[in-house]
């Protein structure tokens, strides 16, 4: 906190001022009684404040710097941590997060794009679904960055990932480096490339170890973690069941601790996602980590610095952190 | 769903058009061609759209229905759900959520608040930090409802809170019953009137009991769950160690899981706010429970509903659910 620069809102405190009034004096409207101008001069010479192209930004109209994050469902534990870290990323501009969630649903997902457009709000960060996202093509004022997929049908888009495919490769081939020949994949829905490329992580490396995939031992398309847990149940009944699984989001890893829960088998499993519980757990949960705030500061500096042209793809790196549930060796 | 009433974006999905085209045949704005202006009113007809009030605000300018929405910290999960929850609560108004955390901080508070007020957001949920309210007074003009905790030295608010002293009450009664006489406290800011009355509950039971309050046994002010890791433990390592926990928040209770995952102890815990994975330790942590949903329903209600004159206080009820971990009985 010390090192950072010094920000309209700390100068507004300096002055003991509201926030508008900084504002008003850094653009040199009228109504600042020259009091008052004179101690928000002084308290800019104090603390050696710049305004920033941003800053400016927000000065010119109290609602142009206002972020829309659209997500598909605050109350997941990774939304609610990139919502955190989007607004933090924000705030170091001065700007605020609109938020949205769609619930799964694209029509829900264009309403509210299209709703934030209408109320001013020019730059998105978007969580996109599996629909096509080429009607957006008509939205070319709009300033758009998406964030862990890519959109479907918009070829031309700002776009910050993970690395999905060598996080899913590295997940499996833990397991596999264990001794475990039948390991299952838990995943949702296939249209999203982060899942995609999960799974497609997750079959390289089988096929690099000289493994059948068993489509027996795949699950797609469950979001819910009760019915992740009625899977994963299921699988542990088969004849010959799996002894690990890769379970490719934080739904799915808490679907196999709630399967677990009533079960003697202890199968090994490794989630991508962290999550905040991760490590209380006994055994702690082996997972695919990733920089959330780091994933944060990069959709937001893509949509703050606009492109000469060309569509931006940011990829970002993952790493598979040991908790004691990916080393369980196979029965 | 199917019994919900139709909305705009109900609406622009039956005719085709954007939100904004429905917003403009419904105010009757110019510039819409008479044959898109025909399939709105089909449209309007066909599905028994009627604009509401809150619909009608939000015709009249873009930005006229923007709910705020400011609290501690969107990555902490009772502020993730609530946010979830106000935002389920704010479409059916059809109304979006600015949202803010200020990170334990008055002074990010009052910016933020402050800020979305520059920003035209002229109706506001917000969780109080435990700083002086009373320089809100200056901002009339702002509709705001406190959340879960009353806003000191703001006496005329309208306020949504729960029943703490009950919660707290229920709690700790639920442990002496299971024959426990050295009860601890796990509790943070002694100032916020949610953590102020649970403790009351507490003492109030122990007091119904007839057993003293035994400062020792009460932990305050601390927020993160690896310092109440480490508080835990403290007490457990005293020569007459508390046998049972009442944990006053979801940090508490985190915190206490985490520092049991290394012990040979098993004391008897309520956690005060449910969490997603509570049910899925071994055993299930038993806690004092509300109807998040209800709470954001509520503070939207009021909000949306101006009072004709005095404040307004709800008290919400809450219940506690036992799982296992408040059931287990001293050594």
């Amino acid at each position: 906190m010390t090192t950072r620069k010094p920000t309209m809102a700390d100068v507004a405190r300096h002055a003991g001022v509201s926030l508008k009034t900084v504002s008003r004096v850094v653009n040199q409207e009228p109504h600042v009684r020259a009091s008052v101008q004179q101690r928000v001069q002084a308290a800019i010479s104090a603390l050696g404040y710049r305004r920033n192209e941003a800053a400016a930004r927000l000065a010119r109209g109290a609602t142009m710097l206002t972020l829309g994050l659209v997500m598909e469902n605050i109350s997941n534990e990774f939304y609610a941590r990139l919502a955190a870290a989007v607004e933090a990323a924000a705030a170091e501009h001065e700007a605020l997060v609109v938020f949205g969630s769609y619930e799964e649903s694209p029509d829900k997902e264009r309403m509210l794009i299209e709703s934030m457009a209408a109320r001013g709000v020019d730059s998105l960060i978007v969580v996109p679904s599996a629909a096509d996202h080429g009607w957006l093509a008509e939205h070319a004022s709009l300033r758009m960055v998406f964030v862990d997929r890519l959109p479907p049908g918009l070829a031309t888009a700002d776009v910050v990932v993970l690395d999905d495919e060598g996080g899913g490769r590295a997940a499996t081939e833990h397991l596999l480096a264990r001794g475990h020949r039948r390991v299952a994949l838990i995943s949702d829905d296939d249209g999203l490339s982060s899942v995609h490329d999960r799974a497609a992580g997750y079959r390289a490396a089988l096929a690099a170890a000289g493994l059948p995939a068993d489509e027996g031992l795949v699950v797609r398309g469950v979001f819910d973690p009760c019915l992740v847990a009625e899977e994963v149940a299921r699988l542990l009944d088969l004849a010959d069941p799996p002894t690990a699984f890769f379970a490719a989001n934080n739904r799915a890893a808490i679907g196999i601790l709630r399967a677990l829960r009533e079960r003697a088998e202890r199968p090994a499993y490794v989630g991508f996602d962290d999550f905040a519980l991760a490590d209380v757990f006994s055994p702690g949960v082996t997972v695919v980590r990733y920089d959330v705030p780091m994933l944060a500061r990069t959709a937001v500096d893509l949509l703050l610095r606009p492109a000469d042209g060309a569509a931006r793809l940011v990829k970002l790196p993952v790493e598979l952190i040991p908790r004691g549930s990916g080393e369980l060796p196979p029965p």
